[in-house]
């Protein structure tokens, strides 16, 4: 039975999820973040296993979340999104800050970011989630966050193969 | 270090989460449903552990998630959302047909459905996220799939005690 139309139907958000390993710096585009208890805070990520990102936070136990506006240029995700950390160091040419937790914290086109502590990391077959507690979390801009529905029809983004919700096709 | 209004950013959309116990049906509001995995499509969503709805999930290792559209009025969300199966039984008054799973398919509202089996449950708390691999799904009719968004700023619906993304006062 085809039911990747309706799967399709599911509402995300776009971010860009960054971790560190000792001095260096990584993240990648994500759609898969989710709040999973309010008390205490705690959010869910799946990141692709054969990502640069997923080794750092493994290693690391830390991650930053950023909430990317839906002012984001295409060429940006296509830096954060569709290059690989190992390839290229995506945060020379990107404005952050170091995070409380180690993990640079982007702020071009970032509304708001927040960062986590793992504390349990769920082993989904090709993807992990990485749920983690809260530790702090900043907005810094107004604007409207960026979703993936608006970037995929709005701006007629793609899918990069290894996404949690990639169909064999872009759309 | 109060991290809620960066994590207010976060985008969700609104489903109905059903399961049942034999013949027993019951279903709630979720924001939190995300795909984890494309192949085989595995999909998780976070559940309460005091609602219904979750004992069902864990007894009967199955689920299914209706896309409510944008269209779905407040009163519905209403039964859905703020009664607890335990007082009213919700699919009394609401269409549904049986889903493969044997879970109740809503038809009232709801753009598509999906149904999913459990492979993992992971105890997060005061809630349980369930890993399940979907097993089939079915797109009902066009229109734009509710979002949390849309449902607290257009519809300036409330968020109850319980969910995920509380914040202990309504917005």
């Amino acid at each position: 039975m085809n039911f990747e139309p309706a799967l399709s139907l599911v509402s995300y958000g776009l971010y860009v999820v960054s971790s560190h390993d000792g001095e260096k710096l990584n993240g990648q585009i994500v759609n898969t973040v989710f709040q999973v208890t309010a008390s205490p805070a705690q959010v869910a990520v799946a990141i692709n296993k054969k990502n640069l990102t997923h080794d750092y936070v493994s290693k690391s136990g830390v991650f930053s979340v950023s909430v990317l506006s839906e002012e984001t240029p295409l060429k940006f995700i296509g830096l954060f999104g569709f290059r690989s950390g190992r390839d290229a160091d995506k945060f020379a040419s990107a404005r952050y800050k170091p995070g409380e937790t180690g993990s640079p914290v982007l702020l071009d086109y970032s509304l708001a970011a927040f960062e986590a502590r793992v504390r349990q990391t769920v082993d989904a077959g090709t993807h992990t989630l990485f749920i983690g507690e809260v530790s702090g979390g900043e907005v810094f801009s107004g604007g409207k966050p960026m979703t993936y529905e608006f970037y995929r029809v709005a701006l007629r983004g793609k899918t990069p193969a290894g996404a949690t919700t990639y169909q064999g096709e872009m759309k």
